[in-house]
């Protein structure tokens, strides 16, 4: 018995150790627990020594201990003491053939098309988006990774994981950590003129479940959403995928034409706009059209989102203060975000919102996941606390400055086909086609970049405008690469 | 020119230095901006030496440093070599007044009620549960702290956030981190013999964004959804704050009552249900029970999200298979956590969806938050690869069935009151009123043990059942603490 035991295992085991992926102790507890099911293991068979096992298996006792012990927690098999491991004499008989898959790694292809909804057909429209961005530059809005003080955040890191107590382990407030909240509130007031109080910040992971949440709270499916066009089309996608129906609101040097907004849906429930650097074009939402749109939110009962994304960097003039702040009658939701200034795979954002919506965005972000991850929040919190966001900020905002200037002096060169928008704030400048270039598509012309190893965005991308055009991220522009890759641009450009 | 602007500091940066929650930086240049804008500090003023003004203020060099460092980023001071800092000579003009709020940090208080939409009205019948869950026992699926590895943890955490390259710090794949998708197809294949490949896994941050995911790709605002009743609120809630209708179906000794919901809503794009050990009645979903909600599935077009919570730890008999593993016809979306057999905090789980529909879950992913945290997914990776999660899962196992034991035991002092339900699997029971107690409010109950310390939750929160009960963790149960507990709630019981 012993021996037909061992045999199994000689055969079966060790010709999934090659497996990939599996962890060694599961390869053979599963195999195990095959056999066991299939009847080439007999009940009560007794089983090699842990010792044997180990030995013939090539692994480490321990990795057969805890194969072994998951099978008598899962109470396949039993040891008696003394004796050894038997299979248990009897598996409780009811639903173990049809539960027990035959083969648990064996997988059917069946790619045939499903139907899926609506709003996820409307989202396969928007293609290629879960490739991870690539390349510094042009991708825009990707920061340059080589200016992070990652040995100053991991020194926190490491420093906070350690703290003792369940404060990083437990269920915490679905509004976030309240040192964070606290610094987020002194971030956003002191940099950009919020005005808020701590209570009033709820921390997310992303702008986009920040619209999600926003979308949620105040409106439900049907309801009607200001988006800019050209605009940032995840936030659409998202707003779709939370019900509601997008109205687009044509884009201008002023900013969002709000009067175009009221002639072609004055009901709507909530006014997606980026105030401070408009994307992707790059302009500033006038005092007036401020105004405007506050007083529409104001009268018809509806909100104002600001994603304020990129609202640190401004390289000439005055900081614009936030949309928020001007607002007396707290009809704007503002939208900052960590993952832009910091590191993308941060995953920490915030919505600070009015008082009378707290509650109902707090419960709303409870729905959605919970809370955001604990850890990362409180190392973000001491980050921001002991003055190394300002102190990235301020390094970042020069060192974007000299990639700005280093880029507009450099892409001269292309301004036969291009003519750039403004280029002040944010880290990305939009230029449309123009002169001999006029009539090209930008779709094709991106394509014809990246196939030249350059990642640069199709204006188109972002919805239609009425020309073509380009948009391209500075924030992590280098002289010696970037030339080249510029005049790569520009040989495409000038074939057509 | 100079002595003003100094006195101005000593009077209004003094006193702000005493804020709370502000970093020390922000505080002082935010109040020599509102010094500037208010006109206190003239065009020109020159500003105290930086050491003038750190002695002043009893702040660090650096400090101060900062925080004109950001000022002349601002564009409101500026530098002249030799001379020092200045005011700058001209603010431009545009937008300045009415961009500036008067004090941006005096909040007035607007709590007025506001018109929310109706899904989140709905909401805010779900009272309480953005609150830190608390008391081990017996709040439900909490997992008792003390049995976490945290310095294995911690030196993964340490190792994983010093490797080198990118990986943990640029945007990540919407699907999830390679690695943490391998394991978790390995660990899902061997554990609950659900049928996958790594490619079929899409991670996400808890059990509501993976069924929210699924409500998004699968149905469309004002379609419906099969829940558990008695169930899981929140699932229900994100049901519907994603448009859905949920449809209540009845749950049984065997389970949902599949013939239930076919007669109320035979067209429901989703069943939601916990197979393996209902929640919160404990029951398991029998075979033929799995059989007819696969075939209604697949006949009507249909789709049942699998929420294996607690799946991992079954005490007594054969531990069941997954409802996935038995699904030929990949009608199921099998959901797994990491937030309850690990850490709360952690917000880690997945979905493993059909081939058919991972392009479309991974763009509701990457619409959602883009991708989860990814220097966490790294460190679950490592965890689970070198054989940790198995480690974890074996110690607890075997803890949560010795606390079980002694929950059974100890809690028979209740009998007379409370009839308990299965309590083979998982982290809690459920118990109904009966005899004495036949009649009593669950919910005034609950009330009542929390006055006396005890966390306990009402079965009535979970919906409609025909007698309260209550319903308890066992999983961090602690024989000292909770013997004490259980006296109290027997107390109230007996006291009605």
């Amino acid at each position: 018995m012993a021996k037909h035991a061992g045999s199994v295992f000689s055969v079966d085991v060790t010709g999934l150790d090659r497996d990939a992926g599996q962890p060694a102790y599961a390869r053979i507890s599963e195999r195990i627990r095959t056999a066991i099911l299939s009847g080439a293991l007999a009940p009560n068979a007794r089983l090699p020594s842990g010792r044997t096992l180990a030995r013939d298996l090539g692994v480490s006792r321990n990795t057969v201990d805890w194969a072994l012990d998951q099978l008598v927690a899962d109470g396949y098999i039993v040891r008696r003491r003394g004796a050894g491991s038997f299979v248990a004499a009897q598996l409780p008989e009811r639903d173990a053939t049809p539960l027990r898959p035959e083969r648990s790694r064996i997988i059917v292809a069946d790619t045939a098309p499903r139907r899926i909804s609506r709003r996820s057909e409307a989202l396969r429209a928007y293609p290629g988006h879960y490739e991870p961005a690539s390349s510094v530059p042009f991708t825009p809005s990707l920061p340059p990774m080589d200016l992070f003080p990652r040995d100053v955040w991991n020194r926190l890191l490491q420093r906070e994981a350690a703290r003792p107590g369940d404060d990083y382990w437990h269920y915490g407030a679905s509004n976030g950590l309240p040192a964070l909240r606290r610094a987020i509130a002194a971030h956003a007031s002191a940099m950009r003129a919020v005005r808020c109080s701590p209570e009033q910040v709820i921390v997310v992971t992303s702008t986009q479940q920040a619209v999600e949440l926003a979308a949620k709270v105040l409106a439900d499916p049907g309801d009607r959403a200001w988006c800019e066009l050209p605009g940032y089309p995840p936030v659409r996608h998202g707003l779709r995928s939370a019900g509601l129906e997008v109205v687009d609101v044509p884009v201008d040097d002023d900013g969002l034409n709000v009067a175009a907004g009221l002639l072609a849906e004055p009901d709507a429930r909530l006014a997606y706009v980026t105030p401070a650097h408009q994307y992707p074009l790059g302009v500033e939402l006038s005092l007036a059209r401020r105004r405007e749109l506050l007083d529409w939110a104001h009268e018809r009962d509806a909100y104002v989102l600001e994603d304020d994304y990129d609202g640190d960097y401004r390289y000439v003039g005055r900081p614009i203060a936030s949309l928020q702040g001007m607002d007396e009658r707290k009809r704007v939701i503002y939208i900052g975000s960590f993952n832009k200034i910091l590191f993308p795979a941060l995953r920490i954002a915030y919505a600070i919102v009015p008082e009378p919506l707290i509650d109902a965005f707090v419960d709303a972000k409870h729905i959605a996941d919970g809370h955001t991850g604990l850890l990362m929040q409180g190392v973000l919190a001491a980050f921001v606390d002991e003055g190394h966001l300002g102190q990235h900020l301020r390094r970042t905002r020069m060192a974007y400055d000299r990639h700005r200037q280093a880029f507009l002096e450099d892409s001269r060169e292309l301004e036969s086909w291009l003519k750039f928008g403004p280029a002040i704030a944010g880290m990305h400048v939009a230029a449309e086609f123009h002169g001999p270039a006029a009539g090209l598509d930008d779709l094709r012309v991106a394509d014809g970049c990246v196939q030249a190893g350059v990642v640069v965005h199709p204006l188109s991308k972002y919805g239609k405008t009425q020309h073509g055009g380009l948009v391209f991220g500075f924030a992590g522009y280098d002289r010696e690469v970037s030339r080249k890759r510029l005049t790569a641009i520009r040989n495409i450009l000038a074939h057509g």
